[in-house]
């Protein structure tokens, strides 16, 4: 089998990338995008030029921040940028002036019910400017004029993605989709490039029935540009999509399902679950909040789930410098993020249609795949192998793994072993 | 919008008509046909001729009543019809004879669970006399003669009814029936018609998509002569229909489906009710009671469900001289039961199915629908607002609304908000 | 109504056939066999030579035993095949040895959690010999030289079974099979003959729409051979088919489910369940172990469930010399095993699309068949038939027994009794 990168090299990588100051566009962008083309080769770094059309949408200015910050009336800097890119407002734009601090208040974001935590807040679309901090500082914030520098360009630019396709043996694709937008977070940004970028690792040296399509895009913005020039491409190809976001903490296993729930990857991401998880979170599509949002809107109707250890809004660190790589994001929480999407992608490789070569069951003991002696009780593995047998009546793998308790390896390696056997067959690829 | 009558508007009707001596047919009937006429604009009266054959059935002779009463050995009367028209069982056929109690109990209804309550009791079909008195009245009887004097005609005359048609947008119909058959009682009889009266007249001036047909007709008979006349019109033109029978209470909200509970009328009333009550009562087709039982028949086959608050049998004082005006039926409880049946309408009124305009997510910033500053939490209204759209997968408005947990109302306007943004479009009236 | 065998009967039949000593093949099939020609007139006896192919299998060599012991070294004779067939391995080949006790042991079987049970063991398949004990007695055995006498044959012969087939006014079959393959055991063996005989009893006597297929194969390999010369006359003419199994105590009610829980056969097992328990179980096909398993294999695909009393690997006897006629299977037990195999082909046969002759619900008061003074309610049997009809809207008979609650039989009398009315009309026979 195909070695994978262990949690703690995904964590590695995520230390690396963990100061780059990122957003939807600009420089941070860009240098994280390098880091990735420097572990994925064959990435292809794409943009398009700010007002570029999108569906309804346009690309926005790009933002390039060189230096922010808060002077105090008693001459103290705080809110450095250069300290942490979370305590200016994403996409403030140039700022130089003098002000009470009744008036700065207005341009301060904090959070009463994390005092120690550092909000991340963002205005893309709405010509504004603001610092966070922690609200404990906040408080203690002397009246006098403060000084407010923010020295930073919200100019005509481009907006960066990129994308790695790996062909398969069909021109069927699984879609693996996540951001690269979000400054210093660990879990809702980092967490998910990681475990792409190791999922592309691990899949570039295994064989693939499916051609693989690896996205990293700014959050919205990107996927609907992506879309925008993919869309009919992938109604025709896409088999099933994962948008991997909030994939490293160690608290739960979960998932947002599309509108209906009923296509090819919430099948594969449920099983996936059910085979890491007693108690999986299965989110509805009311619960969406990333890139399924454009990639399984109704308009775009795409198969495409998200998969996710602790959702977006679904731990109290969430939107803060509190997401950070020791309390939450953990090496072991990033393998466990890995190998759900490993398994979701796993089951639809090997989804297919499997039939029973003989009517009635096979005599599987001449085969010395059953038990010689009777006693009324069969052993676990010669009984999954006939459950797999006796639920192959016409409905595809997952849904014979999903009805006899199976993961999906588990699955396939019974298949393989059956179709070896010459006892199954399957219907041909899609 | 439209203004409504008021519970107190219906209770003052219903006060009105409470003490009209009503039953399958007579002057009882007609009297309220014509307190009814004066509400309702344009209702249009009909008749049948006793003997007129529908399906299995033939309207019965009109019975006319102008004065019953037992008198005591002690020359007492009791049981005067003059009293209370429940104190002569339904239907009675003329009598006038001197017999001992003993030979008069097998004429006596009465209830030794509700002492104090006259029973309500009809033979309609099979020719009989009797008197319906208090459980306590009765055991306070003395051995002796009676005198009976039932002084009543039930000989050929004719069955009837009313209709008022509200003409559409649409051929498409929207059924509202009830029934103007039972004497003295509140909840079981005058709810249903000073509900749909109020209705009728909120609608008779508000926008109408589809034609809006009110039935008020004696239970059973009535419905099925109607059905008789107009079942091949139904079965063409009717989207949902809806029988209002014990819908003045405040104790519960409650429906009654249909046998598979999946038809738009199914569908549009738990929508209602979902709306209006944490725990509505949804009975199945097997505790259907009123004229539900005719519409939607298998042999009929229309998508008719009922309407109630507490649902005949559901409540003690069901089918007694307790059912009254000041214990069980109160302006809320009108005003609740108004409420249900618009909502019920005005969701079959809003149906149809939305597509949006926009693969991906449209950008509603731009268009002041959201909000402008992100923090990683959206406010309801922008929130329900993507929900809708998010669902518009090619369900109809109902089924959107069902799964967002949208009210009708609340759903319409933002259909309505999101159309007029040019984000939605629908598909063509049915 | 045609008479029933008794519990008593089925009883005294059990004991006459336990000391038979079945196995797959051989002397004891026969014998069995010919006790049950003995009830069955028209049985039709059958057979195949060893060695002949059936799909993936061929039939076995016949098994024969004349003598089986083991002589302690105290000279004792134990594990007397002439004191219980189960002491002896099924299928053991000839064996006449000396062995010390440690090589001896490892060709004992006893049960340390059941001391007292003598285990079923055999080993079909694979060339072996063993002993099968009480771990009690076997605990004591003392060290030395033992001797073992097995006097056995095991050579080409053949494969017998029966079938007995009643003909009805269509050719569309119901299917009950059970197996004559176990030596001295109740439940798991004689209780599925034995009901199986008295329902053909039963039903060779009473009026037939369908036709009766009643099968007696040894398990798996006899159902297979069955399959072999049979299945494409049963995926023509087969509705629905039962296996019984374990159908003779009186510990629970169960049956195994198709894979998709969704056939003829599923239905009317779950309604004769239903009208029979009020927590029947029912397994899912995970938990198949009987013939089911061949005939509801995918490959075969045919409407086969099983019908149990408390199903093999269910209760604490299961496969052990405990499984007796006294403390396990009853007359009791056996005459609810028979009610429940009885009603649910009586569901089969009465299972028809009822529709309704009139739009509306009749008049049921002047056919008698509702009460005629009505205090707002119904008396049972007259709801039960307002319910019947009010369900028949295209669904089947055992659909609406199901969702109105009617047992099969009171089902059935309803629809006798609107048939008579001309009330309801049904579609053509399938």
């Amino acid at each position: 089998m195909q070695p994978y990168d262990s949690g703690e090299t995904m964590h590695g990588w995520a230390r690396d990338l963990f100061a780059v100051p990122r957003s939807l566009t600009g420089p941070g962008v860009r240098a994280t995008l390098d880091y990735l083309a420097g572990l994925l080769p064959g990435l292809q770094r794409h943009a398009v030029a700010s007002g570029t059309a999108a569906f309804d949408w346009t690309a926005p200015d790009e933002w390039t921040v060189r230096e922010a910050y808060i002077e105090t009336p008693g001459g103290e800097r705080i809110c450095r940028f250069a300290d942490d890119p979370l305590h200016l407002m994403g996409y403030s734009h140039a700022v130089n002036a003098e002000l009470d601090l009744a008036d700065l208040q207005a341009h301060l974001y904090s959070r009463p019910d994390l005092p120690e935590a550092i909000p991340y807040v963002t205005s893309y679309y709405a010509r504004n400017w603001g610092f966070c901090l922690k609200h404990s500082e906040r408080k203690a914030l002397e009246p006098g004029r403060y000084k407010v520098v923010i020295d930073a360009d919200l100019q005509p630019g481009r907006l960066d993605y990129a994308d790695l396709v790996l062909p398969g043996r069909t021109s069927r694709e699984i879609l693996i989709s996540t951001y690269i937008c979000h400054p210093s977070m660990a879990n809702n940004e980092l967490s998910g490039p990681v475990v792409a970028a190791a999922l592309a690792r691990w899949w570039a040296g295994a064989p693939r029935t499916h051609t693989a399509r690896f996205v990293f895009v700014p959050e919205t913005i990107g996927s609907i540009v992506y879309l925008s020039r993919h869309l009919e491409h992938l109604r025709r190809h896409l088999a099933a999509g994962f948008v991997l976001s909030c994939i490293g903490d160690e608290r739960a296993y979960s998932m947002v399902q599309t509108a209906r729930a009923d296509t090819l990857a919430d099948r594969a991401a449920r099983l996936a679950l059910a085979s890491l998880s007693e108690a999986p979170v299965l989110y509805s599509y009311l619960h969406r909040g990333s890139d399924e949002r454009q990639y399984a809107s109704p308009g775009a109707g795409l198969p495409v789930v998200s998969l996710s250890r602790s959702k977006y809004g679904a731990y109290p660190e969430y939107h803060t410098s509190l997401d950070d790589l020791e309390n939450v994001v953990t090496p072991d929480g990033l393998a466990g993020g890995f190998e759900l999407a490993r398994r979701a992608v796993s089951a639809v490789e090997a989804n297919k249609v499997w039939r029973p070569v003989f009517p009635c069951e096979p005599q599987m003991g001449k085969r010395g795949l059953y038990g010689q002696i009777s006693t009324g009780r069969l052993e676990t593995s010669h009984a999954n192998r006939m459950h797999f047998l006796a639920y192959c009546d016409g409905r595809d793998f997952i849904d014979v793994c999903t009805a006899t308790g199976l993961s999906p390896s588990e699955g396939a390696a019974i298949a393989d072993q059956l179709h070896a056997a010459e006892l199954i067959t399957a219907t041909p690829d899609p």
